[in-house]
């Protein structure tokens, strides 16, 4: 099969899912196929894709995942364009509901990074980082879809000090989302059964505020006031021809976090600050993949529900243009990024926009994942108490 | 008006609400009057108590829960017992559909004991603890109802070291559930307008995991594998004689921190193992009161939704026989709890049941909170490779 529309990266091997509505509408599933997005409820006669999130269809699992793939890419190839509607006639939801959100840590340049940065007296990584994929909570609540402004957040900046964050910084992540859920008390099992899709990840980062909250309990507020995803999750079946094997790991690790098939992803980040590319983060190279992730996470016998995401954390690569957050790229602003236009970066300003790509090998050329993109809107004084604060 | 059957602590004083089902029935929402509960959907005719949480109620708001208890005491105190279920033909379930936990560590008594035995070498609290109250996301969909068993948790233990907690502890909190949501990138508004109720928690951990995984952010597996709740939420208005002034705070909290009104709570907790009393740790003491936590978890922004939860930390008094886990209780296992059976314990074994009780002050005498309990279940070696790990 060729890849119809493959030129605009979503083409007929790629074919990721989103949840749009037309003005006036209910949201509903589709599937986007170029510049166009196809109405599966009405495409394929099931309500299931009537609904204003992927969770029913995902909670389906893998075999109707495929079957379904199977269809629309039939449909598509047969060059049939009843029930396509432009990009441009639609407005994109939040596709998941989002059950628990985990975020990782896994590149080694990006902890090494964040190490020497705060905490320069001592060595970058823990002592547990190269024993098991680091990772936390985050709030499933303030996930929002791309698009949607992010209000600077206020917060205390250290002893008595508070205000606007003046260090609000990005984060470009790789997220799963989990289809089929595992029960209470047992490791899940394989990766590909639970595994939906992949998509792209704005762990938007208050690094005042997290500096100053996060011993010893972990990041908070300093993450919590918004994080931002693609509208479109590329399947997991889209991603065949990009599937790698993850770097060495010395030591090896303990037997159930072995790898036992390729699940490094040979995705290619770009970072965009105000349309100019500023970073291009190479998520190949993670120290820990995505297999790992979820084998730590329900080792202690956690279960997984449809609709929970875990993101990678910040991909980092070795090189200085390849890090994936601004206090990398201007090593804790001692070292302001350059802009085309003449203006330097340390960390976001109010009115930055910021759009994370990423393109992956598909069997016919490579695949966009979708883009994930929000805009800095200024700090809100609410109440005269917040007022009152922010002033003095 | 006088507390009919208030001996019980469940009179018509408290009436917390909770979710249950008779055999071959769906769940549904009720009210416990005694050892009965009150069926509401059929009592008050409103189809919001048919669901099998408590959220549609809850996202009614403040206004409606005034009202329906206002109601159900009317009905109940003219002696009807009409619908009206016994205790023993019901079985109770999760009354919340939990969407965000947070879980704060508002105890000095606590946080300076973990401080002295976690870091020894340093201050018992960090610099941030006396401007903040510390807190961090947990797995909403490990938490459980009272009688769920816990399963011990497997996991890394150290570098290298995999296999069962050998030290798997409780934690005694108490926690507090959203009802009205509010908007994202404003900070909330009044206590009493979002918090529908309080319910007692368990925050089940496993202290080797925790401390070998949680530098630098934060417990994960450690807490992730079951968090315990009461199935009774007792409302806000249920409180009002319990409530205290909150301990005084040095230096004085930031203005969004400041506290209005009292919302310290008078609760007398006791942590029961095996059924014997180990602990009556006392609530009304905890530095950072429940309106506090609410302000500090959205003043960036986050936005709240109907069925948050967030929870105090573990509650421990400045007594030995105050302490709310057994890591304190048992010094870090260096003074293990002496058993009225001759047994001793540092921290739980297979078959242990814990179970957490308390009660408050009311307006015609005590009230007394839902328990909270669970029994420990032998880890599981669910897979080969699981297995091949714990052997060797």
């Amino acid at each position: 099969m060729t890849d119809a529309t493959g030129a605009s990266g979503f083409g007929t091997d790629h074919l990721p899912y989103g949840v749009f509505s037309r003005e006036g509408e209910a949201p509903r599933v589709g599937v986007r196929f170029g510049d166009q997005v196809l109405d599966l409820a009405a495409a394929l006669g099931d309500e299931v894709f009537a609904a204003p999130s992927l969770n029913p269809f995902m909670a389906r699992g893998r075999a109707a995942w495929g079957e379904t793939r199977g269809r629309v890419r039939d449909l598509l190839a047969a060059g049939s364009a009843e029930h396509l509607v432009p990009l441009t006639e639609v407005r994109m939801h939040l596709p998941v509901e989002v059950a628990d959100y985990v975020d990782y840590y896994c590149s080694l340049e990006h902890a090494s990074n964040m190490g020497r940065m705060f905490r320069p007296q001592d060595e970058p990584l823990k002592p547990n980082w190269r024993h098991l994929p680091v990772g936390y909570h985050g709030r499933s609540g303030t996930i929002v879809v791309s698009g949607t402004p992010v209000v600077r957040p206020c917060g205390q900046r250290g002893a008595g000090v508070f205000g606007p964050s003046a260090r609000l910084d990005i984060e470009a992540e790789v997220g799963f989302v989990i289809g089929t859920p595992s029960a209470l008390g047992t490791p899940a099992g394989a990766f590909e059964e639970h595994v939906f899709g992949v998509t792209l990840v704005n762990d938007w980062s208050a690094r005042d505020i997290q500096a100053w909250e996060y011993v010893p309990l972990g990041p908070y507020l300093g993450k919590s006031f918004a994080t931002s995803i693609s509208p479109w999750i590329t399947p997991l079946e889209a991603l065949e021809a990009a599937r790698v094997a993850g770097p060495e790991q010395d030591p090896a690790p303990l037997d159930y976090l072995r790898r036992d098939t390729h699940w490094g992803l040979d995705l290619l980040l770009a970072v965009e600050l105000n349309g100019e590319v500023v970073s291009r983060p190479p998520y190949r190279g993670m120290y820990w993949t995505a297999d790992q992730m979820l084998a730590h996470m329900t080792v202690n016998g956690a279960s997984l529900r449809t609709g929970d995401l875990f993101a990678s954390g910040t991909v980092s690569g070795s090189g200085p243009g390849e890090r994936g957050s601004l206090i990398e790229l201007s090593w804790n602003g001692s070292e302001p990024l350059k802009l085309a236009d003449g203006e330097t970066r340390s960390f976001l300003e109010d009115g930055d926009t910021v759009t994370i790509t990423a393109t992956a090998p598909g069997p016919n050329g490579p695949i966009s994942l979708g883009e994930v993109s929000g805009t800095i809107r200024p700090a809100r004084n609410v109440t005269q108490r917040a007022q009152s604060m922010t002033e003095r």
